[in-house]
């Protein structure tokens, strides 16, 4: 969508706009968990890391589908959001001068790119709905819930993995 | 804290960097909320932005006392996240060229901006509770509470109130 032009006329354009925005985003929590992976030293931290990437991926491919469903052709737009949220992530990271707390950092980091995708999929879902696009809710559905369950693993390997208590030890 | 300078040596640093971090996202929003409010055209979304305002200025100050109950002067630190948030708000806002789906794409922008602080708040409780900062426990549990309110009002607001189905129609 092109920047200063109203490109969005519908609830439709908005809604492949969306779909364009968490594409994006996918593709870029793609790049940025290699890095993750090889920061973290907590080993539940990094086996969780490698995992979500591999969910990820098949994320991308599930939208793919929706785009195929929908006639589009699969594409990306600039998604600031995303972008502030891994900047974040990278800066923060490169300020820790401590490696179990540097674990923390990953962890709140990772949860910030979790929050913001459990969003997005909520909203794309509900708009999904009310424009009829049936055939897609399942899909980002299985995305939403995924998205929800890496949260969950993720407060877990914080709380009671032991990334929080080393942190502060 | 100095970017590129190791300066989070402990826990007890990156929960402080975490206060910072909110702190100066709590008042990007209240910039940024003004002009939401004068764009959303459904009364019950504008009367929304403009409660959480009010809120946005409480919590502002709640982390005041958070601060000084932990002896700091309170800071923020520049927060790419909610910059990128809030500039992706602006941006898509920019290219809707239909009142209706401008308020579906408002509460959307809210929604993941209160999701942020949803993550956020419950990462800052967990650390508190970890670096035994009982004392400061209550006062960010209140603003989380009330983020997840707020999250929960705009769910009201787009499904029961007809932002998402006068945007369809």
């Amino acid at each position: 969508m092109g920047l200063f032009s109203k490109d969005i006329k519908s609830m439709e354009d908005l809604f492949v706009h969306g779909l364009q925005d968490i594409y994006y985003a996918e593709k870029q929590i793609t790049k940025a968990l290699p890095k993750m992976i090889e920061q973290a030293t907590n080993r539940d931290l990094s086996a969780n890391f490698r995992a979500h990437l591999e969910e990820t991926e098949k994320q991308i491919e599930r939208l793919e589908k929706v785009f195929a469903k929908l006639g589009k052709t699969p594409s990306g737009t600039h998604c600031p959001a995303i972008d502030g949220l891994i900047e974040e992530a990278d800066q923060t990271a490169g300020e820790v001068d401590d490696k179990a707390v540097l674990d923390a950092a990953l962890v709140a980091a990772a949860q910030a790119v979790e929050h913001y995708e459990i969003c997005r999929y909520g909203t794309l879902i509900a708009w999904a709905e009310e424009l009829g696009h049936d055939e897609v809710v399942r899909f980002l559905t299985t995305n939403l819930n995924e998205e929800k369950a890496a949260d969950t693993k993720l407060n877990t390997v914080a709380l009671r993995k032991g990334v929080n208590r080393k942190a502060v030890a």
